[in-house]
C-alpha cells in the first residue's frame, strides 16, 4: 500500500500513528528521536535486547526478522502506519505479503527487495538510464576469472548480497583472483553469485540523498539534499563531510553541472525503486572528466549521512526527512535542493576489543562545536562501530580533520584494557 | 556533593552514567534526547503516567515527588550520576538530605530550593548586585494594597510560589488590587506571601541562558549564549527568537553595551545560586535607557529556550548544555559566548480543548524551514501547552511570523470538536 497524505496526528499509545521499526541500530535510533519529536508512537524490533533504536521507542521486540512468522504476528499485534526496514537481514517475502494485505512498507516492498540484492539494483539503476561502472556476474572460481578478465585490473569483487561492504576485495591484477573469491565466498549470503565491477578512477565518493514524499494536497513530489562526501575503509564507511566539495570561484561552473547530473540520476533511481521515504544514492564523481557513476542506493537513512545531524537545519537530517515521508507528512521547503546550514563533517569510532558493556575513554576527546554521539550498544567486537563524532567548522577539512582528530583519542574497553582507535591509511 | 570531571562514558543498563528526572515534561524529554545522544542511562520520574520525557527514556517512575519517601526509594534504587529537577513540586528537604548523602542534585539543592520561591529568589539576586525592578511582599489585603501603593501603579503581583505565571496579575490602578489578591490567593503555593514588582516599561523581554560546567581539567568554568528574546501572554511564555534583536549598523554598539551587562548579571545571578547546569535568567531589557533589569531565574531548561533546538548548533542547545554540565562533560567553544548559528522563533500550540489522547489536525500547518514539535501528553485541559512550532528565517522577525502563522494552524481536538488555536493580542 502506498502512504497517504496525513492530515492529523494522535498520542502515543492511543490513537497515534504508529512506526515499527524492522531493526534498531544508529540509524533507525536516530529517525526515532526524529518521530518522538512529532510525538510519534514508536516500535522497534531487532535481534538483540536493548539494541540502540529499543532506548529510545515506546516499545520493543526481540525477534529474528528472517521468521515470516515473527514478523507476522508483531505486526498483527501491532498494526503500525509504517514498516521501516533498516537492515538487510528481513524476510522480503514478508514485505511483499504485508503490503498486499495492505500495509504501509517504506519506502516499498519493491524497493527494499530490489536494493538488497546487488544484481537487481544494478540491473533497476543500469534500467533507469544511469551510468555506472561497467560489471559482470560470476558463481563460480572459473566464471570469477573469466569476469575479472573482462572487466581489466583494477577492479571490485562483492557477493551479490551483504552488508557494510563485507566481502568486498579490490583486485589490483590476475594474481589476486583467488584470494578475491574466497572473501566474497565467506560473506556471501542468500545467492551465490559474485559481482565483479570496473574499478572507477574517481576523486571522490559521494552520498546523495534524495526523498520521495507526499505534499499536503496528495501529490507526489521529490526533494534532494545537496550531496555529502564519504570515504571508506575496507569498503566500510569511516567519515564523510557535507557539502560533498568546497566551492570556489574557480570549480562553482563545474560543480553546478556535477551537482545537476547527481540530482538527475538520483531521482531516476528513486524513482525505478519507487515508494515513500529517503534514498541514500552512493556515487563515484570524476572531477577531472565531469562524470558521475552510481553504484548503490538504499532506500533509507545511510550511515554517511549521520553527518547530517550537525550539517542540516533542525527537521530536514536524512532521519527527519524518512520520518516525515514514510508518515506522509510534507517536506516544505524553498526550494527543490536543500543546502546544508554548516559545514559539517562525521567520523566514526570503532572498537578494537571486544565483549560486553564497553566503556569509554572521553577525556580530551570533546572540542569546539563538535559532538560525541555513542549509540549505547550493549556488545562489542572488533570493527564494530560504537559511535560517531560529528564536528562544525568553517571549512569541510577543518572539519574532517576535528571530527577525526576526536574520534582518535577516544579509547574503548570491554573487558580490562583499553583499545585505541586504529589508525590506517587514508586519513588526513 | 559537587560533580567531578567525568573521565570515561559507560553502556545504559550496565555500566554507564545515569540521570535520573524529577519531573519528565517536553523540556526534559528534550534533555534526555540529548543525553540519549550520547549513550547516557535516564530515568524519568513525573506525577503521571506516559509523560513526554518517559517516552525516550530508558526506566520511569510515577509518583509524588513532594514525598521524602519515594523520592528516597528511587534514588537508593537508581543510584543516579545525577539528580535532575525539572519541576517546582519536589520536596527540596529530600534534595538537600540526598546532596548530603553525596548524590549530585543539579545544579546543587540551595540553587533549586532559592529558584523556586520568588521572595528567595529577590533576594538572591540583589545581594549578587544584580539590578531588579522595586519589590514588596505582603501577607493579607492590608498589607498587599500598602505594598501596591509603596510601589505605586502600574504594578505586578505573584505569589511567592507558583510556576508558569499562575496567579500573577498585572494591576492598572488600585481598582486592581482586591482581584489581584484573589487571583494570587487561588495559586498560592505552600507559601501565604505575595510579591508586589514595580511595573518596568521594557522595550524587549529575554532569555539569557548561562551554563556552569566542569572543564577536562577539573577547573570550573562558565559560559554564555546570546540571548534569545520572548514574550508572554498571561504571564506564561507564547513565543520566543533567537538572538533577541536584530542587529543594525546603527545599534551594534548598544547591543553590545547591553549584552555585556546581560553576561554580567547572569553570571552574577547564577554564581550566587551554584552548582552546575544550565541557568535560564529572565531580564527585562530597558533599550532607550540601555538598562538591563534582572527577573526571575531557573537553574534548568527554560520553556522560551525551545527554540535553541533551532537557532543554535547540534550539541549546543540549552537541553543539551545542561546534560553536559551535569554529567560533569567539558562545554568547549572558541569563544565565551555561544552565538545561535540560524535565526529562529518558537511559537507554542496550546489546547484550548480538554479530555484525554489530544488529536492534532496538522493538513496545511507545515512551512519551509519549520518543525511542529507535539510533546505526546496524554492529557490535556484548557491552556496547556502541546506544542511548539520552531522555525529558521532570514530574519528573526520573519522566524516569529512563520512559526505563529503554522502554530495558529493547528487544532487541537481531545473530543469530537476541533479547537482552533485562540488568537489573543501581542501577535505579530
Amino acid at each position: 500500500m502506498s502512504i497517504k497524505a496525513r492530515k492529523t496526528l494522535g498520542t502515543p499509545y492511543a490513537n497515534g500513528a504508529k512506526l515499527l521499526f524492522l531493526g534498531a541500530g544508529e540509524l533507525g535510533k536516530e529517525t526515532m528521536i526524529e518521530a518522538q519529536r512529532m510525538g510519534i508512537e514508536i516500535v522497534a524490533v531487532d535481534r538483540y535486547a536493548n539494541s540502540p533504536g529499543m532506548q529510545v521507542a515506546h516499545k520493543s521486540y526481540v525477534t529474528n526478522m528472517k521468521s515470516e512468522r515473527a514478523l507476522l504476528a508483531i505486526v498483527e499485534r501491532e498494526k503500525p502506519d509504517a514498516i521501516i526496514p533498516e537492515i538487510e537481514a528481513i524476510n522480503t517475502d514478508t514485505l511483499f505479503k504485508l503490503e498486499k494485505e495492505g500495509f504501509f512498507v517504506a519506502p516499498c516492498a519493491k524497493a527494499v527487495w530490489t536494493a538488497m540484492h546487488r544484481e537487481r539494483l544494478r540491473e533497476a539503476i543500469a534500467s533507469a538510464g544511469v551510468k555506472t561502472s561497467k560489471y559482470e556476474y560470476a558463481t563460480d572460481l572459473k566464471s570469477f576469472k573469466a569476469a575479472c578478465e573482462k572487466i581489466g585490473y583494477p577492479c571490485v569483487s562483492k557477493p551479490i548480497m551483504s552488508s557494510s561492504g563485507k566481502g568486498s576485495y579490490f583486485l589490483k591484477s590476475s594474481k589476486d583472483v583467488d584470494i578475491a573469491f574466497k572473501e566474497a565466498a565467506k560473506a556471501r549470503g542468500a545467492s551465490d553469485k559474485i559481482i565483479v565491477e570496473e574499478f572507477i578512477d574517481f576523486d571522490i565518493e559521494i552520498t546523495a540523498l534524495s526523498v520521495h514524499y507526499r505534499d499536503d494536497d496528495g501529490k507526489e513530489k521529490s526533494k534532494f539534499v545537496k550531496p555529502l562526501g564519504h570515504y571508506q575503509i575496507s569498503g566500510d564507511y569511516h567519515s564523510s563531510w557535507h557539502p560533498w566539495i568546497e566551492e570556489t570561484e574557480e570549480n562553482a561552473k563545474m560543480i553546478k553541472k556535477i551537482e545537476k547530473d547527481i540530482y538527475d540520476c538520483a531521482e531516476r533511481i528513486m524513482n525505478k525503486l519507487g515508494g515513500f521515504g529517503l534514498f541514500a544514492h552512493e556515487m563515484f564523481i570524476d572531477l577531472k572528466n565531469g562524470k558521475v557513476y552510481a553504484n548503490e542506493t538504499a532506500c533509507r537513512p545511510h550511515d554517511t549521512g549521520l553527518v547530517t545531524l550537525a550539517s542540516m537545519p533542525l527537521g530536514y537530517s536524512e532521519f527527519a526527512l524518512h520520518a516525515k515521508a514514510v508518515l506522509g507528512l510534507p517536506i516544505k521547503w524553498d526550494s527543490r535542493v536543500i543546502d546544508p546550514r554548516a559545514k559539517a563533517a562525521s567520523h566514526v569510532i570503532l572498537s578494537h576489543t571486544e565483549g560486553w558493556y564497553p566503556q569509554y575513554k572521553v577525556a580530551g576527546a570533546y572540542d569546539a562545536d563538535t559532538n560525541i554521539l555513542l549509540f549505547g550498544k550493549p556488545e562489542t567486537y572488533d570493527e564494530r562501530r560504537l559511535g560517531v563524532v560529528l564536528s562544525c567548522a568553517g571549512t569541510v577539512d577543518e572539519a574532517c580533520r576535528k571530527a577525526q582528530n576526536s574520534a582518535h583519542k577516544v579509547q574503548v574497553s570491554a573487558n580490562d584494557k583499553w583499545a585505541d582507535q586504529e589508525i590506517t591509511e587514508k586519513h588526513y
